[in-house]
């Protein structure tokens, strides 16, 4: 991290709960996460609460204060993000947060683990899906003009990068052979993905056959420039909608899926749709000296502050961020729990179906590590 | 039409399969509309083979050659598209035909049905997307630059047009006009959608603020500067991330739904995975002069040539070809037959478990007029 931790294991981890039941969903994490049994290689955390979002920006006219990117740099191993509120029209000076965090801390890939809970009755799928987080038209590079006829026109860049996919291409293969060493260690009756371990670029070339040309090849470029390296991982590819159309008829046929920013955006919500819930989806934005875990669902204005929230993305998402600092165990011990319940069926939020609140269902996960 | 019509009645259908099962799928909706029962009112027809796609690209250098573009403009009151192939890396020279007829032809919206069929088992839903088609990053305005360092980046502008999103906006309510006079005409029983007609639209201005704020913008206009003309329509709206999620987990929540081109593109695929097959999703191509109607699916070279194609979206996109030029009557007819075929169940192309060849879904559509 950014901050150096300065005795062995110590973790200072900042909380960002922004806006709506990012602020019932990050106490949810904070409470897993010091719940932990304390092994010899499990970290101490520490943790600092800091200011984000789009009610901060209502009080104070600044979205992403100024210390609290300071103090993460300054201070934190790694951070955890709740949800920020959109507002429905453009606020003159408001940018989205999550967007300029990304950026500035240079975390430029969103890992997105969606998977289904063995023996839950959901759809069957085990995939990760790698979204470049810097570019795209996420550099909000944009412009209007009024034409002769007095009418508006607006463009927005988009950009892609040599570097940036680059980055993001070797991002995903390095996780394919990850997640594969991982379920080598499964007993075959656990392991979803029974081939070898596969990526899948999503593009649409066909039509934007330079910029998404450039993404395609370069990502292509990371397997076979290293041939070696990556002779175990298959690659495939798929036109956007084709990926949406597939996913959702054979979520099964894939393992890691690697997008541009916005593609990535879409396809993972799409991907949330197929495990029931946006609720239960989590994901790290992982930069070479930072890692910051964010659910992905957004604040739900119209259920927050009702303990109705879905704990379980950012339970998930600590986890991802255990496990991207280098406590894989402890990680571990987090998705197994969570998946214990979600098993079990019986404690869980409305938005599966059930009657519990956010704090029983972190309860139960607690009870479970 | 471009070219008025010699004789009442008489109708020039321009028919361009281009590539794969482009072939089979357009001979299956020629048949179609040849057997219709000839009334009083309905169309005497005369169908022209025009070449366009990417295997007329690599025998002749062209991809859409101009004779196409002139006899459409020349002799046609309507045309049908099958599909193209992609090339899967660039291929100098080479851009999509259909994107470039969409342009030459100013067909500035696609409507995309996408409903159920009663009684089939299918998923509930009926929505009708409406994607704008002339702008969006399919202005294909692509440039790449070699930064300090050696690396490539490249850039792509997407545009959006207040006058471009005013012609979609306008399109999404009157269509939802008049869908929902159509459906007061049938009984309670087979109405899907129960409620007011209401357009949903689609668009990302937490971070597109200015194009989408453009887009969402002028959408929006459309009804509030005409209150009496759509005071029969609700509208609201749907982030394109939460658009696909929500499509998934209630798709019976859309009626009319408008988008930009490029999340228009993937919404419609994501749809065409809820009603079971792409190859029951047709699509019009439409303009104030012309209308090209257009399966969605693409050209499907693994199985192109067996006759094992899906001919439902081609044949259901003859029909909107027929509605948007005056003849309704008969497209219903054709949507009838068709609904009949799906219900029945027998009768269906590998795409939806079944074994019957293209011919036989057709003959057996032909059968039902
Ligand atoms: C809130 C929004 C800016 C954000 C995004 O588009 O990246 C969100 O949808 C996400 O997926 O994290
Ligand atoms: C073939 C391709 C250029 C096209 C598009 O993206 O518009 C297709 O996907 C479609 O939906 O008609």
């Amino acid at each position: 991290g950014f901050a150096t931790a300065a005795q062995s294991n110590k973790v200072t981890i900042g909380l960002i709960p922004a806006d709506g039941i990012g602020r019932e969903v990050i106490p949810a994490a904070r409470q897993v996460l010091e719940s932990l049994p304390k092994t010899e290689s499990s970290p101490r955390f520490e943790f600092i609460h800091l200011d984000a979002g789009f009610e901060h920006f209502q009080k104070h006219g600044v979205a992403l204060p100024e210390e609290t990117l300071a103090r993460l740099r300054g201070e934190c191993q790694g951070a955890l993000f709740g949800a920020v509120s959109s507002p429905s029209h453009k606020v003159a000076g408001y940018s989205s947060p999550i967007v300029a965090l990304r950026k500035h801390l240079d975390l430029y890939a969103n890992v997105r683990p969606v998977a289904s809970v063995a023996g839950s009755g959901q759809k069957q799928l085990d995939m990760l899906i790698i979204r470049e987080n810097t570019e795209c038209l996420y550099i909000k590079q944009e412009r209007i003009e009024t034409d002769a006829n007095g009418q508006k026109v607006a463009y927005a860049d988009r950009k892609i990068s040599e570097f940036a996919s680059r980055r993001a291409g070797q991002m995903a293969f390095n996780m394919a052979l990850m997640r594969d060493k991982l379920r080598s260690t499964l007993p075959e009756s656990e392991r979803l993905w029974k081939g070898k371990p596969k990526v899948t670029i999503v593009h649409k070339s066909n039509v934007l056959s330079i910029t998404d040309g450039l993404w395609r090849e370069t990502v292509r470029g990371v397997k076979e420039n290293n041939p070696t390296a990556y002779a175990g991982v298959d690659m495939d590819e798929q036109l956007v909608d084709s990926m949406v159309y597939r996913m959702f008829r054979e979520p099964e046929a894939f393992d890691v899926v690697v997008a541009p920013n916005l593609y990535g955006d879409i396809i993972s919500d799409g991907a949330a749709a197929l495990v029931g819930s946006l609720g239960l989806v989590p994901s790290a934005n992982v930069g070479d000296h930072f890692v910051v875990g964010e659910p992905v669902h957004g604040s739900a204005p119209d259920i927050a502050g009702q303990q109705k929230a879905n704990p379980v993305a950012a339970i998930r998402s600590a986890g991802l961020l255990l496990e991207h600092m280098g406590y894989a165990a402890d990680a571990a011990r987090i998705y197994k729990a969570v998946d214990g319940v979600l098993r079990e069926g019986q404690i869980k939020t409305p938005d599966l179906g059930g009657k519990s609140t956010t704090q029983e269902v972190t309860d139960a996960i607690c009870n479970r590590l």
